[in-house]
């Protein structure tokens, strides 16, 4: 039977690409899309989302519009040098013919969860908002989720919006903060790994040629994202940040996983960054009474790499 | 020509074995010892320093007591679980024969730099504050030192005594960020290389039979550090926090260095934090105009640990 999830996502393009390789897995069931701020505004990542299904002919998978700005702070306005001014690469597409429900994401979580207790797997690829509003308006919540596996955070490693965080948590710290503080199983698949997990430019220009409608929207969109590797990392390629989590989902022993407790830092020059409770406890911990989040920390990349670049060029089935 | 240093301390187990490494080395000629709290009181640092001199049978350095508070908080208590109630071992020596001169810690550092324009090192072991007072008191003094070569800080790995700070840095946050934004010449060794360098248990117990009075001392106040490695570490044997920077200046060759701009964090979980600028740097910096400080990222373990023991199985000159 396949893995139930909820893809919380801001798409984006390591989104689309993330979004795609779920859909071409037949071990995963996606229940739905449900979208927030961060890589571009809600509205951006709703249209988006509603797009790529179009583009994958799974219009029959419900998108639900979230959360429109951050719990603690304005909007912080997108990421258009990374993922273009649409976050689709600057194609501007036209409006999608879909429409999302009309429940806010948050709702649509709750419902989701309490129809399939224990069954039901969240993927969050973006700032985790509406998890957070999710738990605020339903603080049982957690107890019925089978598990967690989002991409954000930086355990052991520089961030790469500051310093010290990771994009997805800075977009939202107080909203992570929560999500970490909950009582249900979560994996966090942070920079830690994600930055081992490259595609290189070479592997990218083979997305044109494998004829499938999905990877025709990746390589239009891709080399916006390659460009920003290139000029800000100097890296000739890209890192597949949100597809980790699906990398994970389905091969799970590819993945090393320490269990700390995190909190996250809301003030100071380490806004946003996730702190695993390492090191030394006789100093009051501000972490007690968390439960551990497994935080991957090594991978295996090439299986990785080679398990979603399998995903990319398959035909979907149905 | 032996290159001058002061070496402000807070002894503590491993600042006597860097104290004593240093006394050892031909290459040094050590101008003063400057204390300040941290490992205990600076009461205590000033008698230990006073002690250890006199061990050594160097009376003839002077020791220049110092701050006796950090800048933006109370004294925190210090660290009698690591190194003893005493800050050596528990073993509660008599009053040293010897007094500290009558100026301050910071005035010392000011005169001494001043009399020898561009050619003092200090090697702080200890909470900045000492350095800070005198960068206060005379602003324009870090241009006057050849280099600052200080154990603290925690780049790219854990703290210690928070998941976030190592605690020299921990015990005066505000005195470390005005140093590491002077204009001088910085070498930051800090947990990133000082975990590595670590002496057994096997090792310890060699200092015994070494047969001069220094190793005698240090046969007897080992005993409590390593107590503290085992019972909070699971290490049978010791980190040589402080002794890093004697190597270093002895063998700078041994230490890979990196430079970042380096700030710390003064609010939050991470107090204490030195965070290096690293990243992506299109968020607004907190970290611009500062200058980049050497932090040393690798080191050569085997080679120092083997140049710390044969110092200290020396038998001094003079």
């Amino acid at each position: 039977m396949a893995r139930k999830i909820i893809i919380d996502t801001d798409p984006g393009i390591d989104d689309a690409l993330a979004i795609f390789y779920a859909l071409a897995a037949p071990e995963l069931e996606i229940l739905g899309l449900t979208t927030v701020f961060g890589n571009g505004s809600t509205q951006m990542s709703t249209a988006n989302a509603l797009h790529l299904l179009e583009i994958a002919g799974r219009t029959d998978i419900p998108v639900a519009h979230g959360a429109e700005r951050p719990m603690g702070m304005a909007f912080q306005g997108g990421a258009p040098q990374v993922h273009g001014a649409d976050a689709q690469g600057n194609l501007f597409l036209p409006a999608p013919a879909g429409k999302p429900v009309s429940m806010h994401a948050a709702q649509f979580i709750i419902d989701q969860v309490m129809a399939a207790p224990g069954e039901i797997t969240l993927v969050p690829l973006a700032p985790l908002t509406n998890i957070a509003l999710a738990f605020l308006l339903k603080p049982d919540l957690p107890q019925y989720i089978r598990e967690i596996v989002l991409m954000g955070g930086a355990a052991f490693v520089p961030g790469n919006i500051t310093p010290a965080a990771e994009a997805n948590i800075w977009n939202d710290p107080e909203a992570a903060d929560i999500v970490f503080g909950a009582d249900c199983n979560i994996v966090m698949i942070g920079l830690d790994v994600t930055e081992h997990l490259f595609l290189p430019g070479s592997r990218l220009e083979q997305f044109a040629s494998l004829g499938n409608p999905r990877a025709d929207h990746l390589a239009r969109i891709l080399p916006c994202y390659r460009d920003f590797h290139v000029r800000q990392l100097g890296l000739d390629g890209i890192h597949v940040h949100d597809s980790s989590t699906i990398s994970y989902l389905l091969r799970p022993d590819l993945f090393t996983l320490e269990g700390h407790p995190v909190r996250v830092e809301l003030t100071g020059l380490g806004r946003g960054k996730t702190w695993p409770a390492v090191g030394r406890s006789d100093v009051e911990s501000a972490w007690a009474g968390r439960r551990p989040i497994q935080i991957a920390v090594k991978v295996d990349a090439d299986a990785a790499l080679a398990l979603e670049w399998e995903h990319h060029s398959r035909t979907l089935g149905r």
